[in-house]
């Protein structure tokens, strides 16, 4: 196999998670092995720092900052949600490459991001432009195709299990049969992370917290929801419903006050869980609904992150660095590929860039419950072995240490282009 | 000094925090000291407990649960916002003291409960009943007078913290200076909670998130707090807000979309963050807002939670036991007293009920700064001893686990009581 001698560019797109940071350090880990990788950069928010020629020299940082990066939230390098568009913008990352000598260039992101990805890897190959492109799958909405599931996923829903089997030990301990909690969590078009929340129950214990988990692929019953909470809070004295932001009526609209749209023509959601606590305390008289909306913190929770998911992100960077100089792989996504056994295990695949870009994984409906409201053992045993293990945090005066990386500049090239 | 022999009863009261607990656990070890106390009973739900003599065994609960309890959050014995208000209510305590041989109460609380304690041991005195209340400091609030601070502050104040710290990794990620989060923290008339996210900042990095923290104590100035925003926004890309429940104007109303009223006549807020998410959408133009709303979250987080406290919240229910046993005090509160030294150490001491229920620990104007939103050094020396150390949960299956207490039932003596 021909070996191709060149730099390696990584880069970050679209949400942060709170184990995006770790597949960097797998790729830069893995990258300082192999003689032919000569430089490894990083690029500054995605594809915008491509377009300016805005790149950072990650051989340069220190390796305590580069481990470091294995348990920081956020995105180091940067992230961003613009979307390529013109031809034009495409030339110019060739250009990039070019001029920067970049034969190798990782891709950490979801659909969007790896359809990115996809477009670049094909216009070089077009171009005869050697260039091995591997995406490194990300995403907390746990949606892309192919991957048994996608890092980022499991150390979010960690943290929303922990925090509503924490919540309900406060409410248990409040509860007059008058208390609901609702708490809020991410999900537009898929019950994933909401779905998540189902561990919090112990083994064997059905009346455990969530009481109620609201899906986006249920259509929303108000009569029935409101039939169940008053039959939670006879029965337990308190009620807690986790309900994602996505939650629609039987029409299909978006039960939530406020809808705007980001730069993917995305619907940027919010307020379902303040339209079910406005509806709860207008239907059960004498009830506080008391909300929790985790927002952006669920996606950044490292200090409550997966270790299986941590070490699969990391893991995750070393296959996509192994994958391109060893197996001269191009055009590709890692995968993540699940043993057959009962112990679970996993091996590092790949597929097609097109097929993830292109694809989308659902929330099988037969893993929800016939009543529609909580999740059965099928899809607990799918999520339980991905939240196994705690991720060891340095804590100085009372606080995690994150990583804060130098990006020392790596000199342009080329005139300024105009976005 | 006399003995006195007889049987232990510890109650909980008021909202719960993630170290409530830890003080019951720290009583029943302690009592367990005591050849005088032959029971050690608990009390379901506070006052209401006593009132419809729903009394539990906590001795013979299994050690395994007892020492769970140190990390179990919630209140395992229950809790309640009831408060005694006729004569014939106090009568009826007494009733069931006399009628199950309590002479000492351990009652677990913030001001409210603190009131309830010291009337309930002053109705004793006057009717000739030998009995020793030794109340336990606990809120989040950190509004109690005379202790130095009151176990469940700093737990809360360390999660919020990280929280905010790991936020703003996301945040400086994906800020294009349009990016403002909200972070909304409890704090209905003091600024304590909200001014302990001032620690995320790192030594010497002002620019550190939180960017601005909107206090209680300072009346809102929509023209300063937008211009602010503006500023962040073109310095840092993104702003990050800390804003507490009870935001008020200069007339002093509550910046909020709604405001109720609870048992004690407290205002139940929520809603400031709301407010202001709405209000920077709207002035500045472009700008998206996101909320997060901890609420119940950030005072059950064990899971992120401070082992001073921890360890405190256990020794400030050992020394109510020793005060009672060992010294004949009633109708005290233990204290936190913070030593003189550089070195942050504590001791435990004591204070009236009366002096607590009637006073209230301001957060000192001088600890914030000239500009209103941020805290000075004098606040992060106070505050950032409280939150060091972590609490080793355990785990299983990927999440924590905690106590359930087999909650056996004393024999009730006595007739039913209407309440």
């Amino acid at each position: 196999m021909a070996e191709l001698v060149g730099n390696v560019l990584v880069g970050q797109s679209g949400g942060p998670t709170s184990v995006i940071n770790a597949s960097v350090a797998g790729i830069i880990s893995e990258a300082l092995n192999h003689e032919c990788i000569e430089e490894i950069y990083g690029t500054l928010n995605g594809v915008l720092g491509i377009l300016q020629e805005d790149l950072i020299d990650l051989a340069s940082e220190s390796q305590q900052q580069i481990r470091a990066l294995k348990h920081t939230p956020g995105a180091a390098l940067g992230t961003c949600r613009y979307k390529l568009k013109k031809q034009q913008d495409f030339e110019r990352v060739l250009e990039v490459f070019k001029a920067h000598n970049i034969r190798y260039f990782f891709y950490i992101g979801g659909n969007d991001s790896q359809d990115t990805a996809d477009k670049i890897s094909k216009l070089a190959q077009a171009q005869g432009y050697e260039l091995r492109v591997i995406g490194v799958p990300k995403t907390i909405d746990n949606d892309l195709p192919i991957t048994d599931h996608t890092p980022g996923y499991a150390s979010t829903i960690k943290y929303i299990a922990t925090t509503v089997r924490e919540i309900a030990c406060d409410n248990e301990a409040m509860g007059q049969g008058d208390l609901v909690s609702i708490v809020e969590v991410m999900g537009r078009s898929a019950g994933w992370i909401a779905a998540g929340a189902a561990l919090a129950k112990r083994r064997d214990q059905p009346h455990d917290a969530p009481h109620l988990i609201l899906l986006p692929e249920i259509p929303f019953n108000q009569e029935k929801v409101l039939e169940e909470v008053r039959r939670v809070l006879k029965r337990e004295k308190y009620c807690l419903i986790v309900v994602a932001e996505g939650l629609v009526d039987s029409d299909g609209n978006y039960l939530a006050a406020d809808a705007r749209t980001d730069a993917f023509g995305h619907a940027q959601l919010g307020g379902a869980g303040s339209f079910l606590q406005g509806l709860i305390e207008q239907h059960l008289p004498g009830t506080k609904a008391r909300l929790v909306t985790l927002g952006m913190a669920q996606r950044a929770a490292v200090h409550c992150s997966s270790k299986t998911d941590n070490d699969e992100a990391f893991q995750a960077g070393v296959k996509a660095v192994k994958a391109a100089v060893e197996e001269a792989e191009t055009d590709k996504m890692v995968t993540i590929v699940r043993g057959n056994t009962d112990h679970y295990s996993v091996e590092y695949g790949l597929a097609p860039l097109s097929d993830i870009a292109n694809g989308v994984k659902k929330l099988p409906r037969e893993w929800i419950n016939e009543d529609g409201i909580s999740m059965n053992y099928q899809f607990v045993r799918y999520a339980q072995p991905l939240i196994q293990g705690e991720v060891a945090l340095p804590f100085e005066n009372g606080l995690p240490v994150f990583a804060h990386l130098d990006k020392n500049r790596v000199d342009k090239q080329l005139p300024a282009y105009e976005i």
